[in-house]
């Protein structure tokens, strides 16, 4: 796979067929606007309930719909009678597999495969069977209930292990194991290991996460004669109509889809749902608005995860602590159907220090289980996981600070990329070394621990992130109205990063415009510009360089006209605050309500578009992480108390957002070390045990640390774009999990390696072996 | 005031200031789309019900309200006790003079004068004193009438004679006649009128129209934090976001307008109304929404009228029917309020014919009466009212058939505009020949009459229209999606004319995208881009080139990205159907689906912008009607048995949707000439009675006659757009009326002068002169 392609809509705009990048910026050294904390401009309709999420559409004779999940890890349905729930009151009609419409080719995601909308072939717990629409919810459930299905159940594999046996069960037609990629090799691992002085090798593995954002999978669906439109919780408007359109054959144009607010999403919202498409085939064949919301149990069950991954790395270092080869081996499930996030594994392996020698290989395989999806940052924090705690291991083994390890490998050009080009920022070294003094690392790190049984230490882990650097295609446009208030139209969803505030920060910044004057158009096929779904943060960087010169092009008509009323030229004119003044005489001025040109256009519109990177960039976002934790040795219970996160993402719009973003995502890798994991029933039927938000455990606000410090790191190096602004939102997350592993570490000297680091698996450790003295080495 | 102006929002944008005209279309030769019968895009959706207009929004928590109006012709309101109305079930707010967000300038028109939101001086029967928001729309009404209100009551004054006489009760502080403005003064008119050999001088008299849409004028309004929505039943939804930024002093990107469908606006719905003010002011104050909309009785009393006229014309002609001077005095009545109807009534009597000396005096007096607004053609019915029938008089008089006299007097130039410029097209000739033919003029002029108490006969009338020409600003976006499907995003209102299908008819034949792969996003400030209100017959002339530049930005964006896919010349390209294709060699080719760069940029966005017609250009549609009727002698009611209309209106864009914008102007003309009055009680207290649909006489389908004809002349002369199309929404309803009141002459001899010909007044006319064989001259 070509890095940073993996969230393209359709892979990045050949440079030569760029649109033209249009006014060149001025220089944006001094900011006002951009770079400062501003508040969200929705605040206010976000904590007063005023903004209206998917899930809170309600329109006048909408009907509410329920889907019948299989029940079955693997099943076929032999005939699915819905004559008793049809009679149901309120019943308004039943869909099942054959009925009008259901036939359509079903595009499950980058995996090649493809299922019908209900497949009578049941590949997990939650396939689709039947869905319901009545005149309530209740009504719709009940008659869910009853529809008699008559399955043949057939036999199931939900471990690796056994899928990938001669005879076991096949959950696809093309065998079990999805065909893996080329091994990716640089120099002779085998030379590599020869050559150095300590090898380790060890096998890591991580947990199944359920993504289980706020708000439910599911859209509200209405027709107006041949035009559809659709209210979805999506992070991309653009993909849902595109398989909204490929599923029900209709024109893009006559397919409108709203996304204004979404309660959440990080991988598994990019594009249409099953539900999408159930929800418009209801709505036509009842003439109704149609509201399909999932449960929360079908969202567990079946709306994507990030998978298990078993990954065996293998380490040389020299004594000086000179990486000379790294090999891993990544085993995952990707459940029974491949929706694109299994790949980026071994990206952090192979790309984030100066490395001679690497081989890697991915394999994935299928299983009676929810399928996969991108999942902030997909493969990276099992990567991190691995690459992260051998780093440290590998430290303890030499006698090298953990710190001083990963800054005598950084690397200023990229490892993996053809011709080694060098990063256009390489803030990482800078992440350790501000990072490690912001956070008293020397002094944690040698700071003797009292004698107790709750052990306190520290950890370090760093990251990069495949994507971050942003690419077209992407168009934005700025209208700014006769009393120099503004409008930002864009495709973007905000998925709740505060993509609206930084969008509005940037206009303001280039027109001068008063944040409160700026209104923003966004996620709506029918009324916006085009923008691919909100993942793989690139969203800043994407848009970001499209609205600044969206806004630029305004400024320059608005020059334009001034020079011509002032009889000046245009190149003299600068915006200053809401006036137009000559930069050789300012007393020759013209507030902006004064150009009679613009008053007589009545509004000004600036189109803006994403041009390429410069041509060899390499744009990555690094981050560095910090913990410090205590870890309670008689009950198990590891707590993060401080955390530090020093990231590198370019310039940074919004230091208040940026912290924000920093803060979800080390708590959500907090859950990823410590308490989230998939849980399946020990019988192996492939029967999820946790399907609801008390049996998988989310972290809450209360196991994020409360001493928390954000690191800016800026390199200054925007020559990549005009606003020079990388991604932060998946960057937060990988590190995380490893520092504390390794903070664990410090504190107890127990080497823990499987995630989630729950506290059964502390006190097993424990039992295996003596907690030896904080900050010395332990078991490899 | 200047020409074409009467509609502009700003002002027409001045040349030099222009944006740059974009790629320069190819010859419109022949189309495929634009000009075929095309059915309305959104039929369905308006012949089902499903098209939502704004009276029909319904939001969740939605308040409705509902307004005090003043019961008296002219009053103080001392005091307003809403103590009763506040304790009432489901009050949830009450609004009066003085009350919080209640003390606004309010711009009412152009009239240059402004009033409170709640005036407490009331100077028409309907002027509003408070308003209610209540749970339901009867608790509201039943609060209303439970508000006791102390009015000190006013001497008014009700009709022109009284309120021009010394010492009359004054409406506006500044007296009551309105400033007229200079006389029209061309050549010398004793001089003209001493050549004449024919002189005639009559006084006549034309009704006060209400306009009387058939959507009530009313909003919904909604908070979100400090952004406000609002969904009103207008014409122009930028007009509406102006008013209420202006009232409320909120910036213009914080108010979106949306007004995607409405139920009908002639001139009425131009700009906000108090409603439009109210409505924010009470969901302000009660954190809800609000739904305000007026009662068909307030909608008559305070919602705009026709001002009824008074014309005094005189005029001077040769013999062989030269027209050699006309002299007219026009005395009309704004009501209490101008609101910018009260102008046009002159020009058709100035420019429709070549005539070397004229005079005209317009002049409008404040009455204590409901406020005129713009109406269809302000002005313009009734100058032709009086012109057209005084040409017939003066063929009787001469003895010349009264279309050879009318072609007698066709000018190839502008008479009014300085210089004498010509018109870009100039079918008026056209329209009296052709149509004349069409209509078996000669032979139905020639008939004899059966010798009944039921008489037949013709007539004919013609007419120009002041505006028609269209002109800056306007702004249209295209978006072309990657399936080929399209969207048309632009900010003009249709206000039944059909202007989203036309819309999508000039990207249809652009682009070459079939008319049902065509969405339309449209009069939503939030979305769109710039439009001025939809009136004056600009929508068409201003709107459609832009739309046009739009389409073909897009194309070249697509050629562009072929050339380079094929390696061919872009200017080598054409867009046939689905595929671009090698003009030199139709072998190359790539269907739009396989051409990558676009399907990689996701969708093109071309922009367009309407730029000014040439300079010098002087733009007019003009018509001719011809009128068939019977009277019944007995009964006094005229029936209209025959209608043919001969428009120029450059390249008509859809003949179907033309002739129905024809019938329509011809059945409100119907209206105007035999049924629709203002009626006020005979005491003179300033009371409406023809408050509702009853009383007040609307023609209906019944009354239009049943044998229509249109005759569309195309004089080919395009050059004044890349469209040339012209407006015909007033032009078809200009001659309508001396059409039927000359036939009605040709049938009994009875010049009727004071519309409308109410079946009283024609017995009246009767029983004062024996009716006189048709065709034979009878009473000037």
């Amino acid at each position: 796979m070509k890095d940073d392609e993996l969230y393209f809509w359709n892979g990045p705009l050949p440079e030569t067929q760029a649109p033209a990048p249009g006014p060149v910026p001025e220089p944006w050294d001094q900011t006002t606007v951009v770079g400062k904390p501003v508040i969200r401009i929705d605040a206010y309709d976000r904590v007063s309930g005023s903004a209206q999420y998917p899930s809170d559409v309600r329109l006048a004779d909408m009907l509410h719909a329920a889907v019948l999940s299989c029940p079955h890890a693997h099943a076929m349905v032999r005939k699915v009678d819905t004559s008793a729930a049809e009679k149901m009151p309120g019943v308004r009609a039943i869909l099942k597999d054959g009925d009008v419409g259901t036939n359509v080719p079903w595009f499950a995601g980058r995996g090649g495969f493809s299922s019908r909308l209900f497949d009578p072939h049941c590949r997990y717990e939650g396939d689709e069977v039947a869905v319901v629409a009545a005149d309530t919810i209740y009504q719709a459930w009940d008659a869910v209930r009853a529809i008699k299905v008559d399955y043949e159940v057939l036999p199931q594999v939900t471990s690796v292990a056994d899928a990938l046996k001669p005879g076991a069960p096949a959950v696809r037609d093309g065998g079990n194991a999805i065909p893996p990629g080329k091994p990716y090799v640089r120099g002779n691992v085998e030379a590599g290991f020869a050559s150095a002085d300590v090898v380790i090798e060890h096998t890591f593995t991580t947990p199944c996460e359920l993504q289980n954002a706020m708000e439910l999978h599911g859209c509200v669906a209405k027709w107006d004669g041949p035009r559809l439109t659709i209210w979805e919780s999506t992070q991309g408007v653009f993909g849902v109509q595109t398989g909204v359109a490929r599923a029900l054959n209709i024109p893009l144009a006559n397919i409108r889809v709203i996304g204004h607010y979404m309660g959440g999403g990080f991988g598994a919202k990019l594009s249409a749902g099953k539900y999408s498409v159930m929800a418009p085939l209801l709505a036509r064949k009842t003439g109704r608005p149609v509201r399909l919301f999932l449960s929360r149990e079908q969202v567990c069950l079946g709306m994507g995860n990030r998978p298990a991954n078993t990954i065996t790395l293998k380490a040389g270092v020299k004594k000086d602590g000179t990486l000379v080869a790294l090999q891993s081996k990544a085993v995952g499930s990707g459940g029974a159907y491949s929706e694109g996030g299994t790949g980026g594994v071994d990206f952090v392996i192979r790309e984030l220090y100066a490395c001679p020698n690497v081989h890697c290989e991915n394999a994935n395989v299928f299983t009676h289980a929810g399928p996969e999806r991108p999942f902030r940052a997909p493969g990276h924090p099992q990567g991190a996981w691995a690459l992260e705690i051998m780093l440290d291991a590998l430290a303890a083994k030499i006698g090298m600070d953990p710190v001083a390890l990963r800054f005598k490998n950084v690397t200023l050009v990229s490892q993996t990329r053809t011709g080694n080009p060098s990063y256009t920022s390489t803030g990482f070294a800078d992440c350790l070394t501000k990072g490690a003094e912001a956070f008293g690392w020397a002094a944690a790190r040698a700071r003797k621990p009292a004698p107790s049984h709750v052990r306190r230490g520290v950890g370090v882990a760093g990251g990069i992130w495949q994507g971050g650097g942003g690419s077209p295609p992407s168009t934005a446009i700025v209208k700014l109205f006769a009393d120099g208030s503004a409008n930002l139209n864009m495709g973007a969803s905000d998925i709740g990063c505060g993509t609206k505030t930084w969008g509005a920060q940037i206009v303001a910044e280039e027109l001068g415009v008063p944040m409160d004057r700026i209104s923003v158009e966004h996620a709506d096929t029918g009324t916006t510009q085009f923008a691919t779904p909100s993942g793989g943060s690139k969203t800043v960087p994407t848009e970001s360089p499209a609205i600044r010169s969206a806004a630029l092009e305004v400024k320059q008509q608005l020059y334009a006209m001034a020079a011509e009323q002032l009889k000046l030229p245009a190149t003299d004119l600068e915006l200053r605050g809401s006036e137009v003044v000559s930069k050789s005489d300012a007393t020759k001025k013209v507030a902006l309500g004064q150009i009679q040109a613009f008053g007589r256009r009545g509004l000004l519109v600036g189109i803006g578009y994403r041009v390429p990177n410069p041509p060899g960039s390499v744009v990555n976002p690094f981050g560095v992480q910090f913990a410090e934790v205590e870890v309670n040795t008689k009950t198990g219970e590891i707590k993060v108390l401080r955390f530090l996160a020093a990231h590198d993402s370019g310039r940074v719009l919004n230091p208040k957002m940026f912290q924000n973003q920093l803060i979800g995502g080390i708590t959500m890798g907090i859950g990823f070390g410590l308490t989230e994991d998939r849980v399946m029933d020990d019988r192996q039927l492939g029967k999820l045990l946790t399907v609801n938000l008390h049996d998988y455990k989310l972290p809450t606000a209360l196991d994020a640390p409360a001493d928390k410090t954000m690191v800016i790191v800026d390199p200054q190096d925007r020559a990549f774009s005009n606003t020079g602004a990388k991604g932060v939102g998946e960057p937060a997350t990988i590190p995380t999990a490893p520092a504390i592993a390794n903070a664990v570490f410090h504190a107890t000297g127990l080497r823990l390696t499987d995630a989630p680091m729950s506290p059964a698996r502390v006190l097993t450790a424990i039992a295996g072996q003596k907690p030896a003295p904080a900050g010395q080495k332990g078991r490899e």
